[in-house]
């Protein structure tokens, strides 16, 4: 499957070389990602592709819904192209330097592609998943300007801190070794951009999360160092899946995780910036709100001091932690 | 139960007598409304008394969980002053004329009191319904200026025509004697608020939504009118549970209800003015989100072909009704 035949036929202004290279890269991770749970025994997920209605290109949804082993989720790459309204500029200007100084004009464009996955597994030991890497170009007037964004977060329901430990380890090993000093920063900015400031609490115990990412290196070094942190995405997740996949779950514990599950709803609808700025473009809601759980219970609190490893989750998730020492 | 009591312990600014009028006028509709379930047969709800940490005043959350009437849900006022900062005068100045010529300092106070309810119910053949009454007063340098806003609206899972049409036709009649020709604006401003732009749907069959109400005709002539609207609540929905209240539902009913309990969700959290406007003036989260369903699921879209009157409830949602004729 190639999620370039969706927008080859369709698009009527040109991809950049960027753009392009960015799209082959994310839609290769997405087979590798989706692979590697098929080679665990589960069944493939449903695939959709789509076309972007507001613009050109499209993406490939492949999503998981009641399956084994994710119940709800999906790993999706779209690449798509449209009109920069003003209201999407002003909304990006805040976050991204090199829009800072441009002037919007009503004939700007903006292609994106990247690749978004959030999988919620069925088993409440086995950690909700969120990673997503994504490069951007706007053409504003006669400038033009392109980021890299993205990251990777771990979610568990049960706390087993080797498994924190080893999401951040991961990324903290293929990070020092390309650019040093660089995966501390990227930890804290994930730690404060998953913050529910209205909740007092982290959505989970983190992992590193980027944007704006246009060094003076170059856009070969800054696509490179995007391809490293997607390479490991599959060394930092799957092993962790792997250790708790057959483990037995009580009822308790699975209502600790919808009870959970209303506090990602509510970090998503609330404060997430890919759901927002994706609903105000008018992109495909079906693929943004991939990113729900299948069930969220806003029900009355269980009691955490039943529910063994439930207490100790929401002990890291009041204090965000360093898990590399 | 007097809500004033919270407040009376706490203030050191002066709330204005417009603030307490109105704080005593929904203090006592919270208890008649509450009073109107007890009286069906079932247990009152569970009472906090809070009080507001940013500033003055406090409130009273009456809220329902695990109800054998109204699985979730909360009726609560509250009277509260603060700091009016820049951010929240930048988020209100869009929507409120007064406010537009007034120049902000960081010595601005606001003052606002209201009943907001949201009551769930857990029999799927009686609506979800929410209410809101409130007064809003702002002291920006010497400027003072105040507005009501407020409104009714019914959320089925399962469509009873007559039921859309006796919930608009209550506020019809009260309105049309009181200020004829509101009801039709208000009907469509609602319309308008409780769309769900990226599902192109609407949240409900709808009802009556105002918001900067301030007219020439002064305080006590906005003040009866808002009252009017509160006074009729009770007989706008108390008749459409006692309908269905007894009425025996199955699982697909049941199930159908939580699928589109996340549309609710979706509403709340992404656009609702109230709850972002409670989050970010740091209210009580408890709250806030007392508006949330118990359970909402993203499953996969039950088939409405084999749940008697989910079809009829979809297509209504596409095209908001007139309900009066």
């Amino acid at each position: 499957m190639n999620a370039m035949t969706y927008f080859h036929k369709h698009h009527n202004h040109q991809f950049s070389q960027r753009i392009i290279r960015m799209n082959r890269y994310v839609s290769d991770l997405q087979s590798q990602i989706v692979n590697e749970i098929v080679n665990l025994g589960f069944e493939y997920p449903h695939s959709e592709e789509w076309i972007y209605q507001n613009g050109n290109g499209g993406g490939q949804s492949l999503r998981f819904e009641d399956h084994d082993l994710i119940e709800r989720g999906g790993v999706n790459v779209s690449c798509v192209q449209g009109q920069l309204t003003p209201r999407m500029f002003e909304s990006m200007r805040h976050h991204h330097k090199t829009l800072a100084d441009m002037h919007p004009t009503d004939q700007d464009i903006f292609s994106a592609t990247g690749i978004s996955l959030v999988l919620h597994p069925k088993n409440p030991h086995v950690p909700t998943v969120h990673a997503n890497f994504r490069l951007f170009e706007a053409e504003v007037g006669a400038s033009q300007c392109w980021w890299f964004g993205g990251g990777a977060d771990l979610t568990p329901y049960l706390l087993y801190p080797a498994d924190a430990k080893h999401f951040h380890q991961t990324y903290y090993k293929a990070m020092e070794f390309n650019r040093p000093g660089l995966y501390q920063k990227y930890k804290q900015w994930c730690d404060q951009y998953f913050w529910l400031s209205h909740r007092a609490e982290a959505r989970g115990v983190g992992g590193i999360f980027f944007d704006d990412l246009c060094t003076e290196q170059g856009f070969e070094e800054d696509f490179s160092f995007v391809r490293t942190m997607g390479d490991v995405f599959i060394e930092s997740y799957l092993p962790i899946v792997k250790r708790h996949l057959l483990k037995d779950f009580t009822d308790a514990e699975k209502k600790w995780q919808d009870f959970r599950h209303s506090r990602y709803v509510e970090f998503n609808l609330l404060h997430d910036r890919g759901t927002k700025f994706g609903l105000l473009s008018q992109g495909r809601t079906d693929s943004i709100l991939m990113s729900m759980p299948k069930v969220a219970s806003w029900s009355q609190e269980p009691s955490v001091a039943e529910i063994s490893r439930a207490a100790e989750l929401q002990n890291v998730l009041k204090l965000p932690q360093n898990w590399i020492t």
